[in-house]
């Protein structure tokens, strides 16, 4: 096989070293972890193991972290009326969303159609804290005496811009609501600390950060809230949250890349960083008139979503796949689809534009030769751009 | 270590050497399954070859399988009021499920609490097909123009009561009906076609037959079966039945486990079922007043539920823990609780001799030696419980 470079991380990362060994000594162990016996107690004990590493990669306590089949199920689990936070069992009566949630939060969420709004993004790919906190002012009067939720998301999977949290939790908690944080692409690129962010509940995934596909978990930052709409029933496990027998080799492996990703990940942002501007300089040297989607703004340091004007985005990502490159014309959930991006729409985006966008994203075993491979690729398919383009004028 | 013998496979089956490779191979693969570039398609081809195997396994359609995070999943997308066959778009308003159902189909369904109703089942385990037919056709009276959709699990997990499916179904269609079949526990053991048994869905797990555990799926014989009510919504993977991304080395296992299955089932059972005569055997020579339940009817080949009066099943399962062993007091996902089995309590048997109920259950590398294992360690605690009996009577 000819050489790849997989420049797709946001999509999936490959699996880490760790994560790696921790499921292979996974496929040795017998026991379902219900089972009473010292088969199955060895299988509970790996599960313990893991959440306590899954739960110290955001500062979490263990016995808050929900283990679920992904980042999809952790956003269906969370985004439902019925969370009960210190007793208080008042239901949620909105939820309020950015429009530039990933599609688990936007089609995935428990409520009906008419509770949910959309809250605004600027230009640059950030959340409006003054429209959400003028909306749950309104709120607040409209409707006392009811819970809201609100699902932001930490860094955004097509542009990578990081949504400013903290405030938003602290604009958030100032009006009774709750924070939920979908950190699916944030946890293990930049510090995603459950406390530090201030979210209520926070959803990460696995496979975006070297764990297997299929395994995710719903972090809560204090026991005291309750999920009691559950959306599996049967056995007691995940402490009558999440019921069905675990998925024990993708729950290891979970916890294997969250040890890596703790350890690793600060140098790994800075040299991923590095890298990433290697990729825009060049990128810019080869096609001045690109633009670069929320650069203006902070971004998790693997991201460039860009676009050329007149560029089509499946055009691009087929030759650059035939140049033997892996990269992604958006969320890889949508990218059967030929709709524009809905975070570009979001972001005011003329479709014309968004329908070229390109996405290429980097990880802990990115080299600067394959960057460099990248660039030579794009130069390329750039060339052969020109020529459609002086094709269709001729 | 001490020798271990694991005699608890309807909790889980250790992987299977097909599975096993099938997994190692996965950890390999890089991409997204929803990816369009080179990565992303392998992933997605494995996932298909996968599927082709699962619904070869049951006879079905490859398309008419989704792959869920497990059973439990499947049961909940199943149970629902919103299944559209053929076009006919009447909700399902009453759901009739056995008593004898796994907890993720008596607790998961996801009907209202009043549109769900009990049928009973015989004190060999065998639900009541009369009182079926009768309910069935009570309820086509009073509430006309209304779809009724029946849960019958195809063979129990704590007795491995097999029950009679295509009888069922035969029942349920002429009352223009549903039938869902949780065929976890039988699937791999006895022969298991969708259409001779003439299920409309069949859920199946994929660590019940030597799969890593967290997936399993769901089945449907006809493809005009259309599952409305998505548990979990957001990229359409699953044909847009079951978003998020998909756990592909468990796929990948299932499809490797279900390949095995078809081709070892037929000399398994046979083999897997002298072992159990002989574990039976062997149990009433040491403990003549030993009760079997479910002795009477059809059994899949590797189940023993069985009791002797006045032990605890608790004890007895430490006790034999201690020798080596590992057996069941019945479901694993409940064998937390000290309750009585639901199943026992529905069968009518009394609570005193439920609660001393242990389940072994065979596999396809159970030995004979392991059985002998078994009797030794069993006649060692019978003498035990004797003499705490005669202690106690003392």
């Amino acid at each position: 096989m000819a050489e790849r470079v997989y420049l797709d991380w946001n999509a999936t990362a490959p699996l880490c070293a760790e994560a790696r060994a921790a499921v292979s000594a996974g496929l040795d162990i017998v026991g379902n972890p219900s089972s009473v016996h010292a088969e199955g107690r060895a299988a509970r004990h790996l599960i313990e193991q893991a959440r306590a590493e899954v739960a110290a990669l955001v500062g979490a306590d263990a016995r808050n972290v929900v283990f679920t089949s992904g980042g999809t199920e952790a956003n269906a689990l969370a985004l439902t009326a019925d969370i009960d936070l210190n007793g208080d069992k008042r239901s949620c009566m909105r939820l309020l969303m950015s429009g530039i949630e990933h599609p688990s939060v936007r089609l995935g969420h428990r409520f009906a159609n008419g509770q949910v709004e959309d809250l605004p993004v600027t230009a640059d790919g950030v959340v409006d804290l003054a429209a959400l906190q003028m909306r749950l002012q309104a709120l607040t009067i409209e409707e006392p005496g009811h819970r809201i939720l609100v699902s932001i998301m930490h860094a955004n999977n097509e542009t990578g811009v990081i949504q400013p949290i903290t405030e938003a939790a602290r604009i958030v908690h100032a009006a009774g609501g709750l924070l939920h944080v979908d950190a699916v692409q944030s946890v293990g690129r930049i510090p995603c600390d459950i406390n530090a962010l201030g979210a209520d509940i926070v959803t990460i995934s696995g496979h975006k950060l070297g764990a297997p596909k299929g395994v995710g978990a719903l972090i809560k930052r204090e026991p005291s809230l309750h999920l009691s709409a559950s959306l599996l029933k049967g056995g007691g496990q995940e402490r009558g949250i999440r019921a069905g027998t675990e998925n024990v080799i993708g729950i290891m492996g979970f916890g294997g890349a969250a040890r890596a990703a703790a350890r690793e990940q600060g140098r790994a942002a800075v040299r991923v960083a590095e890298l990433r501007n290697r990729l825009e300089t060049g990128l810019r040297a080869i096609s001045p008139e690109v633009v670069v989607f929320g650069e203006a703004v902070e971004r998790v340091p693997n991201t460039t979503l860009f676009a050329v004007a007149g560029a089509k985005a499946e055009t691009v990502l087929i030759a650059l796949d035939l140049e033997g490159i892996a990269v992604s014309s958006g969320a890889a959930c949508s990218s059967g689809k030929v709709a524009p991006s809905h975070v570009l729409a979001a972001m005011g985006v003329p479709a014309a534009l968004a329908l070229g966008a390109i996405r290429t994203s980097l990880g802990s075993t990115t080299s600067e030769a394959e960057i460099d491979f990248f660039l030579r690729a794009w130069s390329k398919v750039v060339m052969g751009l020109s020529k459609d383009r002086r094709g269709l004028a001729a």
